[in-house]
């Protein structure tokens, strides 16, 4: 995986905010099971039958299904907000294959459970770097009937519930080379004077545009252009070729309705979005198109 | 904003019902965020970061993106039955531009938070009106980066978060004057002799049509009409007028599969359905139309 | 209701965990209400705002609607997993009408709540069978105003709710002759010596089809088979006659993308899959159509 997810913002919000009050074992999950059929809710059930004080959160469980990449993405996304605890990411295509069950460890005390395709390592990067990488193994710490294609269910939430409660992470099977892990490819942004270069990583339900980029690197390509800096933003070759004007702008409502806009997210990631519309509707761009960005 | 959602009911249900065993901070929050993306569990994420202890419920996150008045119509429908506690909402176009972070003080002792765009004051008058509004201003009670598109993670979660642990609102910020909020048009029913006329504000997810009135703008239009009186139901005009008939009745049992009915929902309002159908496919009918109701 | 439906699993997984930590009331929600609409979330509020210190987990809201059998289906899944507790479902197409509210309690120890309409009685069965049934009567135990139509809001949370308190069941009303219950059609399979016929009884949101057949009416039918076994699946009759070679396999990743499989899922029912792609779309087969299996 080339290192071309956005960096940890240097001081993870969530990691600031002072704790009031009490704290309790901390479990969020993510999957791509959807949220009509019960797989989510058992998970989260099988948590809360080992560790019945936890709070446990679901990131999403409508991670379009098998993408495991934007299951990566959108964990890293939320862990620097999560409070320090234990998170579940299920996006597992090769599920009841030789893929490994994980524990990964990470240097701000969380611990990412799931399994070894690269689903975990962005958010664990995000949380300062792996310390320690186990495998799921311990037979005591899974339900005792494990089944070939339900193991968010039979190994990954009773592993979690039983990290959450303090269980050391030794206990739960052997250490594994972090370096031998799985990793994504994630597609990487070109940057050259007055031009920046990147595909769509993700489309978000607002259906703004998220690209393989930073802000940092459209400030780099267009020296730090001013908020209301007109750019041109094309796509498509030959007769498919089509291009639109877009400011760069701190927000939304910086143009009007229906105006296409380029803007860093929440995240520090760029993207390509419309005013109360739909940037991948009105504009016919989809996941994983390369885009162009020039002065206009 | 005109008088014309529902009043409240005479006895909010849930403020009358006894607690039993321990009570605990409660937060609600609702959105336009989608279940896809990590937005809502980061905002739940950034309350249990402050507040552990905390109950903290999504009322829903599905609202039509950018609907302020459906946001404001499903948090009016909630609040009463939710315990006492702090309700966030988000459906918020304006997020970044010069529009008021608030929270909302109502004479139940619920606080409401988000923007001051019309959002939060149906369900302030459902929870006996607004006592005090103050601006979310302080730093101590923000997230330490405050980006300019994700107020519901860096303003309104933490502060929700403060105030659910008892933080007084006065501290989050300077009072503002109730009458300066910005109100939410809202549509209002006209109600004659044998004749009631109200649009359509909201299509649930059964299909079913709610109406800009209420079960009580009907009974006064014809004179209390008994279980089982047929009314005739029209919209469009000319040769795009299109009627049905309909039974008034208490519920939707009370008529056959497929069969439309008016009957006034658990909220007070008036609404038009199908049994065991979805009335806005089954006759055409969509979000804003005006109806007009007559006797059969 | 034919015993059709997979018998429980000798060891129902979660009642063998052992719970560390503390215990706390355990509520899990089951419905057709959406996730769109606030209904969901306001069952949650009244059982919170009874029982502030219970769990309450949403096994789905997003069942289909009216689809009492789909409801019965989801919950016969997901109780096993479950802490020990109360699990209210709602999908109710009588509501308002003549069927009784119920709360049933099972060998288990849990207590279903919902209407008398076959929803409850699968799960029930998975839980070690009925010990008892109540009527939900008593006006203690509900919301001080009962509307005709969101008896979910009214007397199934707040019933719940005091259930989980641990009030006792006959608290709630009158005891009833388990024996009078409604019951679900259920549709079974036919084996026969290398023939196995059976309805689709569900699609899952990956698109796979849950057949109203076990992994042991195959292994039965086909003697055992072993892992790889080709087998032939055909739908349709005449010039509408389609079939499908699938391999019997223990797990998705077992086949090439794209590729049928047969499984027996985590639960025990036979399933016809495409690996990594939705069955259903790619096949063309919907729900309750039969499949027909032999040799290949």
């Amino acid at each position: 995986m080339s290192r071309s997810y956005p960096r940890p913002l240097t001081t993870p919000a969530a990691s600031r905010t002072p704790q009031r009050g009490t704290t309790r074992p901390f479990v969020s999950l993510l999957s791509d099971f959807g949220l009509r059929d019960p797989s989510a809710a058992i998970m989260k059930g099988v948590v809360l039958g080992v560790a019945a004080d936890a709070n446990v959160v679901d990131i999403s469980h409508e991670v379009d299904k098998y993408q495991v990449r934007d299951g990566a993405l959108l964990l890293w996304c939320a862990v620097p907000y999560l409070p320090v605890g234990v998170h579940v990411a299920v996006v597992d295509p090769g599920v009841g294959t030789e893929r490994l069950p994980l524990a990964v460890r990470t240097a701000r005390g969380d611990t990412l459970v799931g399994p070894d395709n690269g689903l975990l390592l962005p958010a664990a990067e995000r949380l300062g770097g792996v310390s320690s990488v186990h495998v799921l193994e311990s037979t005591e710490h899974r339900l005792p009937v494990v089944s070939s294609s339900f193991h968010g269910r039979d190994i990954f939430a009773p592993a979690a519930a039983h990290l959450a409660l303090g269980v050391p992470i030794g206990a739960l099977g052997p250490a594994l080379e972090p370096g031998s892990l799985a990793r994504l490819d994630w597609p990487a942004p070109s940057v050259g004077d007055g031009r920046l270069e990147a595909s769509v990583i993700y489309v978000d339900t607002f259906g703004s545009l998220k690209l393989a980029a930073e802000g940092d690197h459209l400030r780099s390509a267009f020296d730090d252009p001013p908020p209301g800096t007109r750019l041109r933003v094309a796509w498509g070759h030959g007769r498919g070729l089509r291009e639109v004007e877009a400011a760069w702008v701190e927000t939304f409502g910086r143009v009007a309705p229906g105006e296409p806009l380029l803007y860093e997210d929440s995240y520090g990631r760029l993207c390509l979005a419309v005013n109360q519309g739909a940037a991948s509707q009105a504009l016919g761009i989809a996941r994983d198109m390369p885009l162009r960005i020039t002065r206009a």
